[in-house]
Formats: structure tokens, C-alpha cells, sequence
């Protein structure tokens, strides 16, 4: 056999360099690594392989990239709403988390989150949580692609309750994944400047450069943190992070709401990226993100659900769509965040944004098989003119039928593979009724 | 029998005055009215009835109610984006609807809007467009109950090649539909202010008013409208309408985005409604419509998708979780729009706008059996502390199972009863390749 798999009769939407668009194509796979990229040619036979996949004339594209999120939070989902942040957060998850969050609730949350991703086509998300072990286990199970980011604050958390260990913690956390699978890859992720003091910040973020991991922190997230910071250290968020050595090539900065052109310019120059969240940011009315600035001053950004505690779902496509929207009617100019702009936030530059752009984030020979099929037979896929347009403005997560990483179908015809979603879903609710009875 | 059908086994969200939510309930249909609303009784049986539908858990609520669509529009979706309102419509819009907008296209175009709307949940619209007697047809034959305005514009348009005679057109359409199906009220949709004349609008407001029906229009859409009206009329969009007479209780203006405090005034005054259509406003960056303000002014508020040429879709599930996080961002207010309140504007609050809350919008005794039944049993759906915000936050058009309309099913476990959609779509597809090779 010349393939493993072939997906056939697909309209390939590749997001390579030229945006390449196949009307009529095919995928050939090896192993983990797409090995070929083309059109079908008429009476041809198909090539040899194991598995022949018709994509029934359905967009083949990569796998959607979720830069920012916090898996075992779908226990939460919908728990409180309509709330501001800091009380959200202090009144409702923080004491929520101290209560439910246990190796047990992780791994179920987690699950869960993988199976609402999975079955909206992100094949690769950018977390951020305690207790991550049971992350990185659930991640594994459910067979997706994740940076799995251990929490670090100066508060006891789940899984640390000595503050002093937060960073020790982390640490050991990271021996133990890194390289284990090739699919996880560990990560520290500091919850923010107001819960981790600057020398937790700082031994947090040598501990990142000394194992060569990428380093997550949510940042200028509210108008709120931006005074507060002014207050005690006379700085913005950005330029409090830049005094004390945080930003370079391996620190993603997630929300930047509220940075200013100086901002900007200190995380270009550190060659910084940048995770926007702008479903949790409206609903939290955090503010909006100047993305276009950030894409302007060359700057890498990945677009990413957070929490489903705060959105109320792990659905990329809805992002996808609010963030081009919400852009466009904030510079009033509709020009601003074309679909094509959009999609490549939710893929390629989603993938650069966490150094994974050698690997994921286009269908290119080379690159791992990391894609989705979309069942475009669909009444509110109907006509198709342009099949960027409907990925950003009228899909929804429904629309995705299979569901590839590293060539691993983990989806086929909108079911999961690798474990009972089912069972995972009882389990959540059980847990759920324990949490809503305090 | 005592009932006709009863659905039982229902998370039941009423939207009734008191907001009630019944936690296992059943609801009982006679004909085409709700007869009762209560909770199950252990042990006790079903009551007797023709039909029996175990809602398994799910969600049973009013349906969605869309008070501004242009139906035969899905023509268009995704022909063109990303263009300011007046380039997408003078470029692309208008030259589209002269070359192909005929009996045949209007007539798919609507049956697949229909579709759209019933597999998303959408038991009413609002509707104006031109060949208004096709859309009428279209509707009818799906089964979805709509209030259908015949376009009037001072240009040629589908089916009125001469300006003259858009009022008279529009008025012998309103006279053959008027009473002659239940589900069918004939209305009048002026364009705009800036496409009808003083003369115009005045005309097709006085036809409205002998008739007894609602009149529609587009109105303070975009800051150019409203500096071209400064400069014509030396009036806001809305200070115009006033006077020329246009604003009453059966008004419903369209968009009502540049307004100020004083035409939030005048329109309260005169007691007409809005719909504001947020996804479109926002994808052609006209502005965001204060609607925390129009509320407070006590005037009837209803969401529409508008046509899915500028949306791209006619879910109103997105149009509800972008409506309430838009203006929360916005208002830099997390509490502004609660999901119970946006909920409100898809349902009760939409059929007050367009006049039919006597008859629809909520799951009370006496009203029309117009329900939905949601399938919660899904990853994005769980867990369920509180249904209302999965409606509005976790949701999207895909989680409807069934939609009844006036008693009867339209969408049985996501089939269409009423209409073949397969053949809608082939034939929507085959009109798209006529458009978009010119």
C-alpha cells in the first residue's frame, strides 16, 4: 500500500502560504504526516491505501487550534453568568474550584471538554489548569494534539494547597510529560500579575526557559488589572511583565485587552504572542482586543475559547465568527478580519502562536495530519459561493463530520472514537449536582 | 381523547409572565392551542391523547421568533462579504436581485430559508422582500408562521419594473393574503428612507393603516444614513419618519442603530417597535443599537438575523449569544442583557414587537402551540444548572429535536415534515451556479 489513508472528493481549503483552494482534491496520508496535496484527476483510479475516506464533496481543512482554554472549567458551565469578572471569579469559581476540584472532577471536566472540542473540529488546544496530570491523562485518552499549561498562583489551588510549592509543582509536572507523548506538550501557566507575586512570576518563567517550554499568562485582561497595576508597580500589565524579564519567543500573553501602542511595541520587539479569547471577553465585558493592531505590528495571535465557564462553549467556529465580527463594528470598517483572515487566526497562526506551525496548522505535505471534514449538505451551508465564507459565517461546530489527528480518525461521522463520551457525560452531571448543591 | 398531543417529560421554559420554569413537566395541546402547562406527577399516567412526545429531559420552549429576514436572500449567502452596506448592496446586492430574483428563485430561495429556520428552532418571522406573493407560497407550504411584507423602493425592482406602481403592488399583494391562511399576515416593508420617497412612504404607510397591518423598515441603519438625512431633511433618520406621520403602534422600524436620546423618545412616544439585528449590524460594521436604552424607554423590542446574505445564517440561538454579549462589551456592563432578557427579546418580546403576543411568544394556556424541544443530551450542553443560560450561551441552532408550529410537528427529530429539503437545496445550488457566473 502506497497511503495509510486517502480522503477523497474533498474541497480542500489547505491555508498554505498561497491559501491554496482544491475544488475537488485529495489528502494522502502516511503514518502521522500528510504526503500529498492534490486535485482528483477524472477517471484516474484512487491511489492505493489502507483506508479510503470520501469526504462526500465536504471542506477538507486542518484541524481548528484553541490557543487559550481551561478543560476541567466545563464543570461550570453555565453555574453563573451576567457577572463581572473579579466577582465571577471570587465569589463563584475560585471557591467552586477550592470545593470540586479534585483528581477525579479533572479528569471527567476534561474529558468532556475534549469531547465538545473533538466533535467541533479542534484537533489542538493551549490549556491552562491545576491538577494537569489529569488533564494530560484525559488529553491523551480522548487523542487530541494540546500544550497542557500547569497552574501557578499564590493562592493554595487545587493540587497545591502550599503556595511556596506552586512553582516546584509546575516543575515536576513538566519532567513528567515532556516528551512522554508526542502529542503533549507541557507548559507553565501563571494564572496573571495580580495573583502571582513578581519573584513567582519570575522563578515560573526561568523554570519555562530552562526546559524550553512555552510560558502562558493571562494579561491585561481588564480595564480593573490595568489601573491596579498602574497603582502598585506605575506600569502597564505588558510593561510590569517586560520589567521583570517575562516576554520573549516562548510567552503567550492571553486577553490583552487593555495594552496600549507602547504595549504593542514591547510584545513585537520580544517577539511575544498573543491568545485572544473574545467570546469570554465580551461576556465578562473585559473590552475588545485591537487585533488588527497586533496583526499589523506583526505579531502572532491565536484565537482561543478560554474556559467554558466563561463563554459557554469550546465551539471555534462561533469564535471564528464573533471575532470577525465584533472587529469589524469596533473599527467600523467591514473590511477589517475578512473570513480568510479569521480562519487562518483559528489555524496557522493559532498553530504559530504556540511555536507549532512546523507541525500543524495547514494541510501541506510534511505536516502532521491534523484535519477535519465539514458535511457541507447542510441547509444553512447552502448555497456555496466561497467555502471561507461559511467556515466564519455560517457554520457552527455541528457542521464538522470526521475529525483526524496525527492520522488518527478520533471522530467519524460526528462520533467519537477513542472513549465513551456518554459515560463521561453522566459522570460531569453527577459531579455537577454535588457542585450545585454546594 | 382529551388532548390531541402532549408532550411530556419537558424541562419546561414557559418565558410567561412569571418566567416559570418547570422542571419535569408536561405540556397538553388541543387543535392548534395550548391547553395546559403543568408539572408530571409521579406515578400518575399520561393523559389520554392522539400523540404522545417524550421530550427525553430536554428543553421545551416557545419558538424562536426572527422579526427581521429578507427570506429569498439565501440566495446570496456568502456571495459577497467583508464590503461596506452601501458597496454590498449597490455592487453586488441590487444587480444580483435584478438579474435573478424571479418566481422560480424566489420561491427556493424561501422554502430554503424555511428549512434554515425550522431545523434552527424559528417558528415566526418577520419578513419583506419583493415577488412577496412566492414567499407567501413558500411559507405557507413549510408550515412556519410569518408576517410577510411586500417591498416598496422608488426603483425597478423584482416584480415592479415601474416605480410608480410599488405601493399599488404592494397593496394588491397585502388584499390577496390577507385572512386568507392563519398563519399568514400580509405586511408592507418600505426599504428606507432614503430609498422611498417623502411621497412613498407616506403613501405606503396610509395602505398599511386602512389595512390594519404592520409597516416595516429599514431605519438610522449606518452614520451615513443618518448624515445624509442631516443634510437632506435636516432631521435625524427617525425625526424624519416622525414627520412625515410613519411612527405609530403598528411601526416597526428596522436596525435603529444612529439613534439618539431624542429619537428614543419619539419613538417610545408613539408606542412603535424595533428590531434590531445585531449579527448584520455588526458584520457590515453599521454600529450597535443601544438596546439596554430602548428597553428602559418600555418600547417592544425583537431580534432579527436579517437576510443571511449579511448574517450569514438565520440561527437565532448565535443572534441571541452575539446580542448579549455585544452589548455587554459595550456597555463595559457584564450584567446588561442577562440571558433571561435575551431570551425574552427571541420570544415573548418579539411577538409584542410585531403584534402577535396574544397569540405566540411563550408556553401558556390559550396561546398557539408554537414550541421547540432542545436536546441537551450533549457535550456542549453539559452539564445543566440552569437552562436559560445554555439557551443563550452554550447553544446553537443544532440542539433542536423537534419544532410544532400551531399544534403541528414541522421538524420531527431533525426532519422536515412539511417539504422536501433535499430538493431545495439541489435547487438553490443549481440557481447559485446561474449567479455567480453572472
Amino acid at each position: 500500500m502506497k497511503f495509510d489513508t486517502v480522503i477523497y472528493n474533498g474541497l480542500i481549503v489547505t491555508v498554505n502560504p498561497e491559501f491554496d483552494i482544491i475544488e475537488r482534491g485529495m489528502v494522502c496520508i502516511g503514518g502521522q504526516t500528510i504526503l500529498e496535496v492534490r486535485p482528483m484527476t477524472d477517471n484516474a483510479p484512487l491511489p492505493d491505501a489502507h483506508r479510503l475516506i470520501d469526504a462526500c464533496g465536504g471542506i477538507v481543512m486542518p484541524g481548528l487550534i484553541n490557543t487559550h482554554t481551561h478543560l476541567p472549567m466545563s464543570l461550570f458551565r453555565g453555574l453563573a453568568d451576567d457577572l463581572p469578572l473579579m466577582e465571577w471569579l471570587n465569589d463563584y469559581m475560585f471557591p467552586a474550584e477550592a470545593k470540586h476540584i479534585n483528581h477525579e472532577s479533572v479528569r471527567y471536566g476534561s474529558l468532556l471538554s475534549c469531547g465538545e472540542m473533538m466533535l467541533s473540529g479542534t484537533t489542538t488546544c493551549c490549556d491552562g489548569y491545576f491538577i494537569e496530570d489529569e488533564v494530560a491523562k484525559a488529553v491523551h485518552k480522548a487523542g487530541i494534539r494540546a500544550v497542557l499549561g500547569h497552574g501557578v498562583i499564590d493562592f493554595p489551588a487545587p493540587g497545591v494547597p502550599d503556595p511556596e510549592e506552586n512553582v516546584r509543582t509546575a516543575a515536576d509536572y513538566v519532567k513528567k510529560w515532556k516528551n512522554k507523548y508526542p502529542l503533549i506538550y507541557p507548559s507553565i501557566f501563571c494564572h496573571s500579575p495580580y495573583t502571582c507575586s513578581a519573584k513567582t512570576l519570575v522563578k515560573a518563567k526561568e523554570t519555562a526557559v530552562s526546559e524550553d517550554i512555552l510560558f502562558q499568562i493571562h494579561a491585561a485582561e481588564t480595564r480593573t488589572e490595568r489601573l491596579q497595576t498602574r497603582e502598585e508597580h506605575n506600569k502597564t500589565p505588558v510593561g510590569y511583565l517586560d520589567d521583570l524579564g517575562i516576554l520573549d519567543e516562548k510567552t503567550l500573553l492571553v486577553h490583552a485587552v487593555w495594552v496600549d501602542p507602547k504595549d504593542i511595541e514591547l510584545i513585537s520587539g520580544h517577539g511575544s504572542a498573543i491568545s485572544i479569547a473574545t467570546e469570554s471577553e465580551m461576556k465578562l465585558s473585559s473590552g475588545i482586543a485591537p487585533v488588527q493592531g497586533f496583526i499589523d505590528a506583526g505579531i502572532r495571535v491565536g484565537l482561543g475559547t478560554d474556559g467554558c465557564a466563561s463563554n459557554n462553549n469550546l465551539d471555534m467556529f462561533q469564535e471564528m465568527d464573533m471575532t470577525s465580527k465584533i472587529q469589524k463594528v469596533n473599527c467600523l470598517d467591514p473590511t477589517v478580519l475578512d473570513a480568510a483572515s479569521v480562519l487562518k487566526l483559528a489555524t496557522i497562526e493559532g498553530a504559530r502562536s504556540i511555536g507549532l506551525d512546523d507541525r500543524i496548522g495547514s494541510i501541506e505535505p510534511g505536516k502532521d495530519a491534523d484535519l477535519i471534514i465539514i458535511d457541507t449538505n447542510a441547509a444553512h451551508m447552502t448555497p456555496l459561493y466561497t467555502p471561507v465564507s461559511h467556515l466564519v459565517y455560517s457554520g457552527a461546530g455541528a457542521v464538522v463530520r470526521d475529525v483526524m489527528v496525527a492520522g488518527r480518525m478520533i471522530v467519524e461521522n460526528r462520533k467519537i472514537t477513542t472513549f465513551d463520551i456518554d459515560e463521561v457525560m453522566d459522570r460531569t452531571a453527577s459531579i455537577a449536582e454535588g457542585i450545585f448543591h454546594g
